[in-house]
Formats: C-alpha cells, sequence, structure tokens
C-alpha cells in the first residue's frame, strides 16, 4: 500500500482542524484484561506525544478497588515528570479522595465521570444523578481553587443499557448540572455504541439552545455497533472540535455486550488527513506505537487502520470479479 | 439491550429512504473461503428476501476457473425460480460468454465490472482499460436488446494497491466510458477502502459535472480502514440514493491486506433506522439470518450490530468509570 493514501480532498463543512482527546492510556487500558507496568504505560504516554497527540488523559485515580488496572497511576505520572502536567495531560478523579492522590501528583487537569442516566450513576457511582453532582461539586470547586482544568465527561448519553432510549432533554439536564459547577469541558458519551447522526445533531442543538456550545462540547463515541466514525463526521459538521479516540482502538465498555470499545484514534486519523484535516499527529508513528502496545497486552488491535497497514499488499495474481 | 435503541431523531440532508443493494450472496460469498451448496445460497436469498431488501445480487457467471464459490449459478438460481428473476435481482456477468449463461438463467437484470485503473483492468480482466470497453459494448448491447436492467461497478475508485491514488478525473473518464454504452446505473467501488469523506464529495461532483447525476449512481464502500459507513453517510448527504452492502459484513477483496469486507448491511440499517430512513429492512430478521450464514461458513460474522446484538446486556454489577 502506498501512503499516499488516502487521497487528500476537502470535506464540506469541516474545519482546518481538531484536537484529538486522546483517552487510551486511561479509558483503554482500564477496561483491557491485561495489567500492564507503570513504565510500560508511561512509555506509551510518551510514544502518543511523540506521534503528535497534544492531548492525553494519561490515567485515573479511581479506587485500585474497582480498576485495579490503573492501581499505579501516581506511579506513572512520577515517571512522566513534567510530560504528565499541563493543562492537556488531565486524570480521572471520581470523588475528593482521588482529587487529593491527583493534586498530590502535581496535574494541572482533572476529569470527573458523570452519567445522564440513574441507573448508570447508581451503578457506577453508587449514588443517584442529584446525589452524584452534590459529590462532584467540592471536587469542582477546589479543582477550581487549585488552578486546574476541568472536564465533565456525562456517560449514556446516547442509550443506557438498562434504560433503553434515553431524552435528549434529560442528557441536557444532566449535561448542565455538570457543567454550572464550573467545569470547562464536556464529553458526550456514547457508552454503549447506540448513538446515530441525527440524534448527534438533535443532542448538539439541545445543548446549545440550554447554553453549552459546540465550542465546549467534546465527543467520545463507542464503536460497539460501528456507528463511531460517522456520528463523529456528524459532530465535526455541526462545529465541534474536540474528539475522543483511543489509539489501537484500546478499552471498552464492560457494560456493553461485545463492546468494540473507543473509536481507534488511527480510524479518526485517516478520515481527518483524508480531508485534509490538521490533527498534527503523524499516523505511521501513531500505528507503530498501536502495535508496540498490542504486544505489550498480547493481542492483535482492533484498529481496522492498524490491521491495514500492517504490511504491503499482497500481490495475489487471481481476479477478483 | 432494549431494540427500542437506536433512538429516532431525523438527521440532516438524509432522504426519507434508500434503497439498499444487497450484494452478499455475490460479492461477500465469492470471496469466503468455505463454499457453501447451492440450496444454501437460495435459502440466503430468499431469507434476504423475507427481512425485507428489495434489490439482491444473486450471484455470478463469472468463469468457475476464477470463482469455484459461485460455480453453481445456474444452479442457484433455478431453485430460486421466480425469485431469482426481476430488475432487482441483477447477476454479476464478466463477458458475453457469462452473459449467455445469464440469459439461459432467464436473469431480467446484470451487472458488468470494470476498473477505473489500468493495473485493476490488466489484472483482473487481463486487458487495458480501453479494451476492457470494448469486451463490454457487446455485453450491454445485447442486455439492452433482451431488455434488460444494466449495472456498471468500477472499482478502485478511491485508491489502487499498485497504482496509490487515482485521480477523480481518470475515474469519472472510466465512468463515462461505461454508462455510455447504455448501463442504467454506475456503482462506485471503494475496493480497497481507502476513501474518505471529501474525496467521495470530490467524485460525485466530477461525475455530476461529466453528465452522471447522482440519481443513477450507487456507492459501493469497503470497510478495511474503518470509513465505510462515515463515506456512505456523505454520498446520502450528496443525493445518492443507491447503497451497496453486505449482510452480516460478508466477503472482501484479496487484494486489500487484512481486508474486512463490505460494509455491513446490519451496520448501515442500524445508522439508517436511527436516522428514521426507510429502508424496509427488518434489523432483528436481518441479524438473524447473518447469525445463520455465519454457521453455515462456521466463522461468525464480523459485523459490529450482529456481534452487539448477540445476546442480552451482561448485567455486570462492577463499576466502568
Amino acid at each position: 500500500m502506498s501512503r499516499a493514501l488516502p487521497q487528500r480532498a476537502p470535506a464540506v463543512g469541516l474545519p482546518e482542524s481538531v484536537t484529538i482527546y486522546e483517552v487510551g492510556p486511561r479509558d483503554g487500558l482500564q477496561n483491557e484484561q491485561a495489567v500492564v507496568p507503570a513504565e510500560v504505560k508511561a512509555q506509551f504516554v510518551r510514544r502518543l506525544l511523540d506521534a503528535g497527540l497534544t492531548t492525553v488523559e494519561t490515567t485515573s485515580f479511581v479506587s485500585p478497588r474497582w480498576v485495579p488496572q490503573l492501581a499505579d497511576a501516581a506511579e506513572v505520572l512520577a515517571d512522566l515528570g513534567e510530560l504528565g502536567r499541563g493543562r492537556d495531560r488531565p486524570v480521572l478523579v471520581p470523588n475528593e479522595r482521588g482529587l487529593d492522590r491527583a493534586l498530590e501528583s502535581g496535574v494541572q487537569a482533572v476529569a470527573i465521570f458523570g452519567s445522564a442516566t440513574e441507573t448508570f450513576a447508581q451503578r457506577n457511582l453508587g449514588r443517584g444523578l442529584a446525589e452524584s453532582v452534590e459529590m462532584f461539586a467540592p471536587v469542582v470547586r477546589r479543582s477550581q481553587e487549585a488552578g486546574l482544568w476541568v472536564r465533565a465527561y456525562v456517560s449514556m448519553c446516547f442509550g443506557d443499557p438498562w434504560e433503553g432510549p434515553v431524552p435528549v432533554e434529560q442528557v441536557a439536564d444532566a449535561c448542565v448540572s455538570l457543567m454550572d459547577l464550573g467545569c470547562d469541558q464536556l464529553s458526550l458519551g456514547d457508552t454503549i455504541g447506540t448513538g446515530t447522526p441525527g440524534h448527534v445533531e438533535a443532542l448538539l442543538e439541545a445543548l446549545e439552545r440550554r447554553g453549552i456550545g459546540v465550542d465546549r462540547t467534546g465527543v467520545h463515541f463507542h464503536d460497539t455497533y460501528g456507528q463511531a466514525l460517522a456520528n463523529t463526521l456528524t459532530a465535526l459538521r455541526a462545529g465541534v472540535r474536540v474528539v475522543d479516540a483511543s489509539t489501537g482502538g484500546l478499552g471498552g465498555c464492560p457494560y456493553a455486550k461485545s463492546a468494540t470499545g473507543n473509536l481507534a484514534t488511527e480510524d479518526l486519523v485517516w478520515m481527518l488527513d483524508g480531508a485534509g484535516v490538521r490533527t498534527g499527529v503523524d499516523l505511521d508513528a501513531l500505528v507503530a506505537t498501536s502495535r508496540w502496545m498490542a504486544q505489550q497486552l498480547g493481542r492483535p488491535s482492533p484498529s481496522r487502520v492498524v490491521k491495514a497497514l500492517g504490511g504491503d499488499v499482497a500481490d495475489a495474481g487471481d481476479p477478483v470479479q
């Protein structure tokens, strides 16, 4: 395969540049079976930065009891040093205890993880929606006092495995509650991957009406139903400029049957490279990083681009018609 | 998972209905390792029609020497009887000999398979681009004389494994050459799956300038680089109303390294169902058909929707944040 591909052709309604919010080291690795050593995690982040990614969520200070894969968050950040600090190197904090640990590690950006549905809040946060907002309030207030950048994830925005459909206005309510705490950025999570393009447009419009513009909104699609890239394209055309993705398609959601995980960063970069949208990412370096991480995890990358660029095209001589 | 999902929300610029041109029995099965018996092939077509698909390419009259998987084309059509006839039940014919066999089987629609590149023409058709058009001329003329509907596939429209990029005007030239023979419909093939949305728009615009409107143009995307659904969405927004897809994601292209095959019909239907675009397809019946075919082939379906709808959501109790 000539890497003269994809051919460049600007697409209608796409911006000049997009910020890829890389979640592989956190959302990816926390959902992998294999637990990789802290130095491999730090090396992963370094390689992602070397490949041109600017915004990388490095780890999570959730309780090791819930996510043993990321129990070494402090160790990873110590290894990264200055590279792990900065407003574009957030860490996930579930509560004030997590924030304390994050502050001890010297981070300058955090992310909280809310829910659009009552059931998921109860199951994932151990409390109702209203109570979870109360829990996050001091986390955000103290983060702001410490000068941190704060992102609010909202999960189950496009469907819930227990509740089924989730009304757009209900999602908007949850988003407003968290953003009203003073968060800098919102990330709309299609946790189970059931969203479709019109639904993406409807939610972005509802948020706009409620005062949360696309300039403060990122999108986080899972590819469980194969919709992630089409939904991303739709969000970009609606003005979104921050897209979450996971290098190599690492991770998934244990609540979604046969989850295929996050949108693969490589598949996103392929589309954006084709459209001439700047991301700063060197796709070949990223693919090499995914191959290296796949070796660490002992299984192939689910990214289609990583698979496709796995080698030269077989020079098969048989007709295919 | 509640099948109340996907939630319905109309998407900007999509039509009220789309014709899915189902290629599973031909493009899908010809590229599978396993060869299934003629009666299973006929049963597959019947199940696809029962699931609501209207347009199904049933088989191919290419030489059994090249595609032994479909050597039983006449037998499949005999089994199908009236269901295999009609202007929405095309068969692939590579040349006049293939047309002879197709006519003997009583078909009322055929498809020819051209190329956008010289190299692929040489390798797949055994002659240059100009010579291949000469070869197709009597096939189309005789088809018209017999009152058949004729489709023209053009492969390698968005990149070629040997030549790399393929200029849009070169593709348009190839399309015009075939359509000028008198074909009723064009199908733009992204045979190696490297196309991206802007490229899709550019090619459709070039064709429009050359007199081939979106009303005569279908799209045929492979998902090798994960771009198929985003490209399809783009084509629909540009006015295309015929989309090729393969139930269960059957098949692939042996020339594309790690080919992941055609766009899965289920993944397309999920998106269109979400947007409220009519296809006539019962998604659950289609998924059941893919599971049945996967059993015949002895391997799981690569369709993400088929995987995701494989059973109920595991009621896992662990947090995922």
